[in-house]
């Protein structure tokens, strides 16, 4: 990736302390503590590390950008840990060097993270070229997609070559993912009408890619859902005009199919890099961001505020029951901010 | 409908005046004069006129509801005055009131109104028990649907029975008319290929009823059409549990199929009373609609801070350029706000 830099107008804000310095000299130098370190900082709850971890994002911020970005989405039992260990250590092979990370909201409810499960992806999580981290396990969707996108930066910067996020596809959670990634990838079953699922929930309209594994078990099962899923994908928007979404059939647990997944992603690489929308997609995804923080901000501003707290629930009941309309409840309680 | 009418915390807000007084009154009485004028009061940007239609409105809400919102979109060429023309005759003849209203956000670019164009609608127009209003001609497209859904209010007020909601199918103003309508049915010409225009377009998924006009001209297109159209329904998610979308065949021009759609109408209507989902949705609509508000407040106050103001082109950019992160600028700006 290259870029015109141009200044950053909040770089000059306060100077790094020894700690804080000495993180970042370890992520640029590649190294695993300072990595989980500065990871675990971003994921902190207490208001001094979060002014910690942003000091430290943007000391890191210009040597990030450098990697593929990929998104990998599927219910569970699609085989998604399998695939990601086996693409790991296909790129591994490639003499590149692998970021799994996760975005799982639910983690929070269940104590513990689903995704990103070293033992899940045993021989991938031993190999020193591989970085594995869970979902962070605390807050709204929000704030755990924001911590997984903020922690992807920092494994550029640590020089990964590829950051594959990973998600599970029953939520809301696919969309952030998308958001933050270069190729958004679905996994699904050789099962018929699994494409229709994945129509309804609005998952497959993110896709840029989509993968039926499994084809080891029942060939013929998976050439027919490949089949439904095209069709399918004639009737949704294209996400990109430079680019058709391909459905591929392999097998994760063989390790077939596993180098033509790559190369459709090199593929789709190219044709976007080609087109100048690479570039324009990453630029947008990035404000898109900043407009979702602000709106949430303001958001949560506005909730806050003791005169708006107050009257709230009693107007929105009144709007409701139309004995009051949308716009008079809007104006009063805008009204009392001032 | 009947709703128990929870207590309006700003209906004491302040007397109204006789004149506006006088205008509640003529609206309540369903005079045709002083319902165009409260009409002409909303639609106003002078910030004196804006006062006077919330009280205006808040005084005529405890008389609205009453009537069947029914929205009508499809793309020009479709034959929505043909139809809507039928319509309201159909309706007239079975005593029933009718008022047309119009979401056409273009109006303010082409300086007059393309929708609910009265010279259109020539028997309807002329009819006593209707009323037909254009498009407002002035604002964004959030403006100028919060308008018509006031006007709507106003309307019920004003005894009709049916609000027919026009809009064109070529944009967002379709998510806008359904969002404050009970059903929103989309008209469809018999060709080929002319779901997949509205699928992509994400329009279909907002339907309620699906119409295909014209089949007086090829009646074999038309069936092959609503094949089609229901093949391609089969694919969406169902925007309500208790409905299943139906395609209807009809002539706006002969006349045929009429009553048909409209049996098709009651039978939705009598489906979601029955679940309670018809009062779930308008109270649902009404909130969102506040939350729209709100949010759109929120971000023109934030956008009018003159240090935001000053700020967010270069932070933008920097974002943009992966200078800064989504996240320190969002803070930076909401930290204006004090």
């Amino acid at each position: 990736m290259t870029m015109n830099m141009p200044e950053n107008p909040l770089a000059h804000a306060a100077p790094l302390t020894d700690a804080d310095r000495a993180l970042v000299d370890g992520v640029l130098a590649r190294r695993l503590r300072p990595l989980a370190k500065t990871i675990t900082l971003i994921e902190s709850q207490r208001e001094d590390h979060k002014a910690r971890a942003r000091q430290v994002l943007e000391a890191l911020l210009p040597h990030t950008g450098g990697a593929m970005r990929v998104g990998i989405s599927g219910v569970p039992g699609v085989g998604k840990s399998t695939f990601i260990e086996a693409l790991g250590l296909y790129l591994i092979g490639q003499g590149m060097r692998v970021a799994v990370l996760a975005v799982d909201p639910s983690s929070s409810l269940t104590g513990g993270s689903i995704l990103g499960d070293k033992t899940r992806m045993e021989l991938l999580s031993q190999n020193p070229a591989a970085f594995i981290r869970p979902s962070p396990s605390a807050g709204s969707l929000g704030g755990v997609a924001e911590k997984t996108r903020e922690t992807m930066l920092v494994c550029e910067a640590a020089g990964f070559d590829v950051i594959i996020v990973e998600t599970v596809g029953v939520g809301q959670s696919e969309t952030a993912v998308a958001g933050m990634t270069d190729i958004f990838c679905l996994l699904q079953l050789p099962n018929a009408g699994d494409d229709l699922q994945a129509i309804k929930k609005g998952i497959m309209e993110l896709a840029d890619l989509i993968v039926v594994n499994k084809a080891d078990i029942d060939p013929m099962a998976a050439t027919r859902a490949q089949a439904q899923m095209k069709t399918a994908l004639h009737m949704l928007r294209p996400a990109s005009p430079n680019w058709t979404v391909p459905v591929l059939t392999l097998s994760a647990l063989q390790k077939q199919g596993i180098a033509d997944f790559w190369k459709e992603v090199a593929g789709y690489r190219a044709a976007l890099v080609k087109s100048g929308e690479f570039d324009a997609k990453r630029r947008h995804q990035a404000l898109a961001w900043m407009w979702d923080l602000i709106d949430a901000g303001l958001r949560s501003r506005f909730r806050g505020h003791p005169r708006v707290k107050d009257e709230l629930p009693s107007l929105a009941r009144a709007v409701e029951a139309g004995a009051t309309t949308p716009a008079a409840a809007a104006q009063r309680l805008l009204g009392h901010l001032g």
